[in-house]
């Protein structure tokens, strides 16, 4: 028997931790630049928060329903008094608030600030539901007040951050939760928690099969349940919000800020949709869903968020309200590149591959390597002398779109073959700069 | 008694979990931004793993003496079956050659990849000792063989990697185990690792203290010590390389690789230095160390690696050599931070604050922010109407280096305050393109 192969342990992929190829990998990494720039653009500051938070911190404000992973080392150290347990974050609000009350005297407000990390959740992996997976978040933070004008500023980054992903047409649905809030009071329903849970599945389920929730689970009467109804049917721009008659002083809050907020938006961006609940009770304004309009099978919302009357409350005595939005990045990635929506970019960053002919070359060509990296190219030299064709066959395979010969002739000219035309000739100098 | 005052779960920053405010954040964005174009000028590509791998594989090779993090979920779903134990990664390498076995046929060869990501090690956190921390790699890898060309290219990279980072001169330090071990062989001593972990205490006590373990520990005679501590004092160039006379052929592959890899290597950017062994027996050939000799608080090496016979060869049937390079980013940022050697950045990505006089005018002043950021320029727009010294305020607090004043009046000029020297005037149409 031989025993030339070696027992090895064969790795498999761990489902929900996603990864990728490279030429998927550098459009990943093209989209997020692109959202860094839009978000570097209207003022946000990048932090960092590190993986781990005190699982006390994550769940100061109760238990939370995320599952949550916690941390062990392998080896502990009997000697060492016990560490506070760390667990990973599930999301990046958390972390922001603990951020904002540890650093409170070293910030600025508002504070303005994204941030694009990895987050981890132990759920149950399926196609667009990860384990491991980006999100980018914009937030802004006042101290005692936040201007409304903040309300409006979110949609607008969040439709050019998106609309620059090459992914359709984006729609920002806006609401504000005073609104269904205020006909709930103004009805003489005690739980309202209930009404909004609900309200938040007619897109999912449907009008019938919500009434009937609305009746069997909460008990309304059939005009109740028809005029939240009627207002979850509301659709349009500032106007459509103006006509709503306010039954209180809570519902009129809701359909002015609602309706300063649709003025405010880039016009074509986003609409009113009094449909949009969120099922977190968290928010207390104004909350945001986004559709993508042209790729059906990304369902559900790509850009979520709202305005927190109360950000950091658990972590500090000072009253911080502030409003945020946040892509489901690696979700949106997951699922666009499984339908093949994602055309995958270069295998690697190279624009130019500089010719070995042979080992006693090796100085000139690689003085030619630096000299194209200067002036801004990425620029490999073939790594070993070895016959032309075997060189052209390693730019082919990789997509290096140029393959330049060194003057290793007296007299001295660059040429440069264009591996998508054919066509070989002198370098340009005009065009190379060399 | 009042109960104003809530009670509040008072966050401490995590030992060993380093986090940043704005302005160094912004440092190390720059920092990364630069690291990752220096890796694609020189071809490159991108590559994240995810943060944990299976336990299985990152002990593969046998129990490994990082303290590694496993997770745990806080909740476990009982009806699931149970998930591979899961553990966070706490280097890149170990991923690597399991992302290489993985996608094997889906990648093109040599692979030159770079991975600039955080890792985990549950080890005793002290200054420049962390539990999360970046860190910058590239490798090259090969099938069957791999030129030593990339032996000469690591270093070019990192010295322009790390010279760009603005922390003085950088050196780096250069070896080939199968020198030392030639030499060891030709000895006839036995127990080659016990030297080489000796002798790559040099450094840290001194050639007398190794003398003296290297006696009474590995048992060498005077002779055999002294042989040992002459060739690792030798430093220089390739002509201080090809003077050493080889004693076997194992001595004499050593040298002649490390002079081609000298003779290759920019000038200026590095030494041959033969007491770099490294403690790893990981490294077959080439090894790599890199000083910052003009930052005496910084000891150790900022930046090392080397050369591997057989990356993957826990993971797949395939001889897989390679070579690589790695930063510790967070280590060098936390120490230079730590001694004041890291300038901090802007509090905020915004060059111009446009302001707004009054509600009324919104309209306005948010289309002159909308056409300065289509300028490419990172613009607010102060958030609430209020006199013009509260928002001259906040620029100067955000280190905001421009105020803008749409034109308001009927004669139309824009007027822009530079806050630095404090000059208003109108817009330079040549300077704003507005």
């Amino acid at each position: 028997m031989s025993s030339d192969k070696k027992s090895v342990y064969k790795p498999k992929p761990i489902s929900g931790f996603p990864e990728w190829l490279p030429e998927f990998r550098a459009v990943e990494q093209k989209w997020m630049d692109h959202l860094r720039r839009v978000f570097e653009s209207y003022g946000y500051c990048s932090i960092e928060t590190p993986a781990v938070e005190e699982l006390e911190v994550l769940q100061a404000k109760g238990e939370v329903d995320k599952e949550i992973y916690v941390l062990n080392r392998v080896h502990a150290d009997p000697n060492e008094k016990s560490d506070a347990r760390l667990a990973l974050h599930f999301d990046q609000t958390v972390p922001l608030a603990r951020y904002v009350a540890q650093h409170f005297g070293n910030l600025t407000f508002p504070f303005k600030r994204y941030q694009m990390q990895k987050v981890w959740r132990g759920e149950r992996p399926q196609l667009g539901r990860l384990r491991e997976f980006y999100q980018c978040d914009i937030d802004v933070i006042g101290v005692d007040q936040l201007p409304l004008a903040f309300d409006a500023e979110m949609p607008a980054v969040m439709y050019e951050a998106l609309t620059g992903l090459n992914v359709g047409r984006v729609q920002v649905r806006i609401s504000n939760r005073k609104i269904l809030l205020g006909l709930v009071e103004a009805l003489g329903i005690a739980d309202s928690v209930a009404v909004t849970r609900t309200v938040d599945k007619i897109e999912k389920i449907g009008d019938t099969a919500v009434a009937d929730l609305l009746q069997k689970e909460v008990g309304m009467d059939a005009k109740s349940i028809d005029a939240v109804l009627q207002l979850a049917k509301i659709k349009g721009d500032a106007a459509a919000i103006k006509a709503i008659t306010p039954q209180n002083k809570q519902m009129e809050e809701g359909v002015s800020e609602l309706a300063f907020v649709m003025s405010a938006v880039p016009a074509g961006s986003a609409i009113a949709d009094l449909s949009i609940v969120r099922g977190l009770d968290y928010y207390t304004g104004t909350v945001y869903e986004t559709a993508l309009l042209d790729i059906p099978q990304f369902t559900g919302s790509v850009c979520s968020g709202g305005r927190y009357d109360d950000l950091a409350g658990s972590y500090i005595n000072r009253h911080l309200p502030g409003v945020g939005i946040s892509i489901g990045f690696t979700r949106l990635f997951d699922v666009l590149s499984h339908y093949g929506h994602i055309k995958p970019g270069p295998k690697c960053p190279t624009q130019v591959l500089v010719v070995l002919p042979s080992e006693e070359k090796r100085a000139e060509a690689s003085a030619t390597a630096a000299t194209l990296r200067k002036r801004g190219l990425n620029v490999e030299l073939y790594h070993a002398p070895q016959n032309v064709k075997k060189q052209m066959e390693y730019a082919n395979k990789k997509g290096i779109p140029f393959v330049w010969f060194p003057p290793f002739d007296a007299a001295g000219n660059h040429e440069v073959k264009d591996m998508a035309s054919g066509a070989q000739g002198p370098a340009d100098p005009n065009v190379w700069k060399i």
